[in-house]
């Protein structure tokens, strides 16, 4: 495959300061570096561009000055919005404005997860962008995790029997007692929306229905600020015997049921120092009249932290023994009718890892929609994908990618949640999941 | 110590159908045989006192044939009522009233948990027996668990810090898939108020509140009926090819914050056969800002099950390491600072030591009262315990035992749980533990 055939990626907000894109974004195209390039940057000062591409040794990126000639002038087919600048919504428009104008080739946006703009203008964005026949993509990237997909595949088939229960237990130590000198402002400001709901509660809730594929048709929260102050510490954890205000939440209450099955969901996020001894900052267990499921993790990020997923249940799929379970799962027990077992990847690196394969997934939609890969600046504007040849919500099914649309779903959820806590009331949920 | 200083028990519905009370109060007296003395049993059919009197040997126990009888002739200073009959409270009401007219030398009324009267008919209840001068006693026994005052204690001496985060995942295989055909048809009627929240909900959570020494202030709750119908098994767990309805409640999903600290409190109970592999099926996770205590048990019964405590946390208390850990416990890791350690008594019999303890609280109060123990049928009217020497509430302080105005606090939130589900609201229930 040559360079030319590489989906061309430019960034928005990609520089040194953007530590966890580095680590996400950037380490995952490396890892898929077949089918993608970094072609162009575009940071508001043009030094952090240019500074980027020296660091990251990005020999095939160009800094842009503006974002007008990132987008007519790179050839790039898909932008990354990695910024968390307020006037994020605003680059995104006029950006959409130029592609309306010009017809060019850009055919892939994608965006993180969450979103720092409105519901409402999430709308506006995502009838845009489906009118204008481009591909969006979220990065709830944990529904590409390994262990994320062996769940839904367990459930799917059986192996657990009908859940009848849910239980959701994570620790988010951003929002407790301590706060590293050296984190982001925006993870301690409410309009940001990387907070321990719309951050921490979205990955997991969202890969939570994923696995069960079922949205929720109720749900009831409780939101505290528990830790008005927290204590700066240096990247040792030593303080630095200074306190800093915190206005945005340390715990999350939330229980609710699943559509599918009216099952019980049980939910407490909390911030704080993982102090735990007896249990694991991220825990779910699932149970069903067959089995169980236990999802495991070191730190309560689910679309990020290595996890250890444990099978107690039935043998259903028969064909199953002959690929799985995967090279470091390993079966304890298994009889005709009953397993045990679980699946752990040693050295996998769930930072990189989902954030690839949800890379991966783009390439392999590319691949398909364009028959065999073409360069896509080549093709002729009729040649772009089409609204009806895009991917316009992933829902809860395996195949694809999520869209703005799903993020659409879990933003709306989002949303209920805070109002839940706000107004007192147990909220019914069922018709948030429909587009537009 | 002779015959004559114990205190005499009559029994209002012990019979060999009640197999739990057998279990609970007789084998419990038994253990505290030198304080007790069981002297009298009355139920509606007088055969049955008189079997169960034959089968257990009681050769001081005389069956009578009519509840005024039992209080006017047999001497005794403490009625236990263990009846679920639909009339409990008619017979606790004339019972009262010969008190009231006899001013005989009855002091002590102990009852089960749950009341399976109303909520006003306890709190008149309540009213009647603190203007008669009697003490009353409700079997909320957890409280006397040597696990559960060692978690008290641990919170108290500040052992894990402030307390953060709780969740709470229990088990109540009564309510599940099956029932075994030998089931009290009683715990599946609601108005006997042996269901999931009532009971095993009720127990669990009072035990909670009493370990942290704060009710609660707001609540949500969710309540499920998942199961419509049971398998009806044998007692080898052998389906007998029959189905029987289900109304009684099989899941509770429920969250709140603890008055003190304002405290997150995570709340899960299921009904359903404890197929759990990866988890216990009493599950509590105590967080703190120093350490953590988890419980476990091995049913979603607390106030019957052997427990095991878990306790991460710092050393407070420098005497406890004399006395502490108890026998069976173990010390895994200690320095100056930090200890980690658990609690399990192997051979503790649960089901019967918390409630001997109970009863054994009950020995203490009555020879405090009395100062040297007297045979109080010998007592003047005028030494039988008056209203301030009466143990109102225990609240949640360790000294005493609960009380019938224990159960009403308890009766309320249970009220307001299935109200909050019925209106689909969080409720406040700052004040509910309030007398009257």
């Amino acid at each position: 495959m040559t360079q030319n055939s590489s989906i061309k990626v430019g960034f928005v907000g990609l520089n040194c300061a953007n530590t966890l894109a580095i680590k996400t974004h950037c380490q995952a195209i490396l890892q898929v570096s077949s089918f993608f390039e970094i072609s162009a940057i575009y940071n508001d000062n043009i030094q952090e561009s240019l500074d980027i591409i020296d660091r990251l040794s990005l020999q095939d990126a160009v800094a842009y000055p503006s974002l007008k000639q990132l987008v007519s002038n790179s050839g790039i087919d898909m932008i990354v919005f990695t910024s968390n600048g307020e006037q994020l919504y605003d680059k995104i428009m006029s950006i959409l404005d130029n592609i309306r104008e010009e017809k060019n080739q850009i055919k892939y946006l994608l965006f993180e997860w969450s979103l720092n703009f409105s519901l409402t203008q999430t709308e506006f964005l995502a009838n845009q962008t489906i009118e204008l026949g481009i591909q969006t993509i979220i990065s709830l990237q944990s529904r590409k995790s390994p262990y994320i997909i062996r769940a839904k595949e367990l459930i799917e088939d059986g192996s657990i029997g009908n859940i009848n229960s849910i239980e959701v237990a994570g620790n988010g130590n951003w929002f407790g007692y301590e706060r590293l000198q050296k984190s982001p402002q925006f993870l301690y400001e409410m309009d940001a929306r990387r907070d321990l709901v719309s951050y921490c509660f979205g990955h997991t809730i969202d890969a939570l229905e994923y696995i069960t594929g079922s949205y929720f048709s109720t749900i009831n929260s409780m939101i505290f600020n528990n830790i008005p102050e927290q204590v700066l510490v240096d990247d040792m954890g030593n303080s630095l015997g200074k306190k800093v205000q915190k206005n945005v939440p340390d715990h999350l209450l939330f229980q609710g049921k699943l559509i599918k099955g009216n099952v019980p969901v049980s939910c407490s996020f909390k911030g704080g120092k993982p102090t735990k001894k007896f249990t694991k900052n991220l825990v779910i267990d699932i149970h069903g009249t067959k089995g169980d499921l236990k999802i495991e993790g070191d730190a309560g990020f689910i679309e990020i932290s290595n996890l250890v997923l444990y099978h107690s249940g039935i043998k259903v799929n028969i064909n199953a023994d002959i690929q799985d379970p995967p090279p470091e799962g390993q079966v304890i027990y298994n009889t005709d009718d009953e397993v045990l077992e679980f699946f752990h990847y040693r050295n996998y690196n769930a930072l990189v890892g989902n954030m690839a394969k949800l890379y991966q997934s783009i390439a392999d939609f590319n691949d398909q929609k364009n028959g065999k890969f073409h360069d896509a600046s080549l093709l002729p504007i009729s040649q772009k994908p089409k609204a009806d040849e895009l991917i316009l919500i992933q829902g809860l099914q395996m195949d694809g990618f999520p869209t703005l649309l799903d993020a659409l779903a879990l933003y709306r959820l989002v949303e209920n949640v805070y109002k839940s806590n706000a107004v007192g009331s147990t909220l019914n949920v069922s018709n948030i999941n429909q587009y537009p």
